[in-house]
């Protein structure tokens, strides 16, 4: 999608309506816009995406604009000890456990807008049209927006949602990223790294979350809601080819060990084995480095990252297997060594099947078609799968395309994903 | 070769003999481990290899002290205007094109102590040989040892050589490296940038280069002598694929259009055209940046090297037009898009078949088996074959390591290469 594309996209629905629901469409699209200029390039408009990493100073002001909102909507935003922005409406029944949505507000790099902020804010509109009909829930309603989701600072994502769990590594406060401690680093977003303990959270009703597809499914087959079976397992393995690195004019082809011969192999292998069967399965080699990486030095050493999701973690381990089997014959064939070292292993996290069918109802209720689809990416759902029932509420990602600028939803899409979200709290709040 | 190995065949040869030609192989050892002192790593030996850059202060301490032992010989060395060392020694008859011959002594980083050094301090011992024999040449004798023939300053190797021919190219003075242009370089090792036309040199009988081979020909069938068929052309085409980068959880895999799936592909073409068809053909991708390179994304952007050489240069053309055929196919199965652009042409440089007869008789006459075989490296004598006539014996190369510290030819075979040069210039120079 081009530039011009993507403003043409957007200024398709420029006058969006409330649903039946009560969501206000407008009030939620300024508040995206709104929130897009803490990050935005100097210069640049809501096209060019935004750069809030997690901890950055545009993190911190737009944590500021979100709990302004928040204490608008009468959520009196508290910031637990891992920095997570929490905000309670009561219920009827204050000994019931509550209903817990919301989603982040941090980005990667050069990211979009919708990523994340969507469902945070829509988190907060469904307060705001609650608030606006004096609807009063039998359960307390919990609005949640986690820090550091992306894991671009400190190379390691969920950080709030894995602290509400009990799932931080040991030491993991003590990383440092760019000169600044995690610890700091919470510090500064107004945690308590001292007390991190104290972020792990109560009993939860159910925790529901509304993202946008980051995939092509639901655009291509034009359908507004998705509904999250689960969060796809991860396998990372970081992969060395060793060969020698030799004169690439003076060393006769045959006498070669050429780790990039034997790396292009394996990248092809993981593509062919991974699509050799039918399923939703996926496998990328997306880093590669290179040594001496010279134009005329044959490639002596490798270092590449194989990266396979699946729903199903018998099959991702299964194909890891696969791929392995088949780089010892590369290996062999090439006169190279290839060493397997699993970098990382996330199991699949499933969403609770009793609240697939809540969003679904609620789907229907607003006439909206809806489709069961996994999540291919992370989200902090899978953190709250391991202590309660999750579920997640997917809307439209044009073309599919996200950590980019070029990340787009229909203003449409996103009233209805709100809706959607605010009928599914209606329903499980009761 | 492990450091131990490399010490021990060092070892074999602890007491080399003078050849029949009269050739002080002890002296010619003691030098080459003597010029291997500058450049040396901090604390190292002589098997740690050297760093002797051209215009690093290596490179002048290592000129200066080439250029004491040319004194020392009566050479009487002066420096021209690119910032070639030459030193003559008159023959009998003044008005004869004198007989060049030599090498260069500035190296790669981390590279061995072997690469032109051995050509450079050989030709010294040739006139060493012939002062001692009080042998007078009907010749003029000219010993030269060139500026930057490795080309790591600037990116751009043969400097004095290409000087010499009259191949510099235009604004070549210009360039900066490390902060210093071309012009600044060469005064610093006592060139003259204003007068770099001054360089040009007059005609020769023939230009002489002993070299180690950088290959494991003569070593693996254990021949003591290469006679140099030629200098192989190369022609080195940067690649460019642009797929597009997306979330490599999210992107299901027929949607993908992934620029390294498409780089191995043509990886592995580049080797199977190149190997398909007998011949000493070499093709190599050695160089590869893959954009954005992070393990959840799938490569949207990869730039490559392709590198072909061979001695026959319609040969060489044609693979690369046998590779960019193939890249086209690739790029339609994979959905990319491959770009080839020439980044460099290098003619083949052919030696003399009579002077490769001359070097062959100089071999019989001293004992030693010789065998043809083209050179896969650049040489300065390429630059000669411009001007004159040229050719090159090799020596072997333990294991065919080269440009690294393992770098190895074992002394006998050091000190029967240059006395095969001196029996080469004897003839030609009678």
């Amino acid at each position: 999608m081009t530039r011009g594309q993507f403003l043409t996209a957007m200024a398709f629905a420029p006058f969006v309506r409330g649903t039946s629901s009560g969501v206000n469409a407008q009030r939620l699209r300024q508040r995206l816009e709104e929130l897009s200029l803490h990050g935005r390039p100097t210069g640049g408009i809501f096209a060019d995406g935004v750069s809030r990493v997690a901890f950055s100073d545009a993190d911190v002001a737009g944590r500021a604009l979100v709990m302004r909102w928040m204490r608008e909507a009468g959520l009196n935003p508290r910031i637990d000890a891992a920095g997570n922005i929490l905000g309670s409406r009561a219920g009827s029944d204050a000994k019931l456990e509550p209903v817990l949505f919301g989603s982040h507000i941090d980005s990667v790099p050069s990211g979009g807008n919708f990523d994340g902020d969507l469902g945070s804010l829509s988190a907060i509109e469904a307060i705001e049209v609650l608030n606006a009909a004096r609807e009063t829930t039998r359960r307390p309603l919990e609005v949640v927006v986690w820090t550091n989701e992306e894991g671009v600072a400190y190379n390691n994502g969920l950080f709030g949602s894995r602290a509400a769990a009990g799932l931080l590594d040991k030491g993991e406060m003590d990383h440092v990223w760019n000169g600044v401690s995690q610890r700091d680093a919470l510090r500064k977003i107004g945690g308590d790294p001292d007390k991190i303990g104290s972020a792990r959270r109560g009993p939860f009703r159910a925790y529901l979350e509304l993202h946008i597809e980051q995939g092509g499914n639901l655009d291509r087959q034009k359908i507004p809601v998705g509904v999250v079976e689960g969060i796809v397992g991860i396998d990372r393995f970081d992969v060395e080819i060793r060969g020698f690195a030799n004169h690439a004019g003076t060393t006769p082809m045959p006498d070669r060990q050429d780790a990039l011969i034997a790396a292009s192999e394996l990248t092809i292998a993981v593509n062919q084995i991974v699509r050799r069967e039918p399923g939703r399965q996926v496998g990328t080699v997306g880093h590669i480095d290179v040594i001496p990486n010279a134009p005329n030095v044959i490639p002596g050493l490798v270092r590449l990252t194989v990266e396979l999701r699946d729903l199903d973690k018998a099959k991702v381990a299964r194909l890891g297997r696969e791929i392995q089997d088949r780089a010892q014959k590369i290996a062999t064939e090439t006169k190279t060594a290839v060493v397997f070292t699993p970098a990382s292993h996330h199991e699949p996290a499933l969403a609770d099947p009793k609240l697939q069918t809540v969003i679904e109802q609620a789907s229907a209720k607003l006439g909206l078609k809806s489709m069961r689809l996994p999540s291919g990416a992370g989200h902090d759902a899978q953190s709250m799968a391991h202590i309660g029932p999750m579920a997640m509420i997917f809307i439209p990602s044009v073309n599919g395309i996200s950590h980019s600028p070029k990340e787009l939803s229909r203003w449409e899409d996103c009233a209805n994903g709100a809706a959607v979200l605010l009928e599914s709290v209606r329903i499980l709040a009761a």
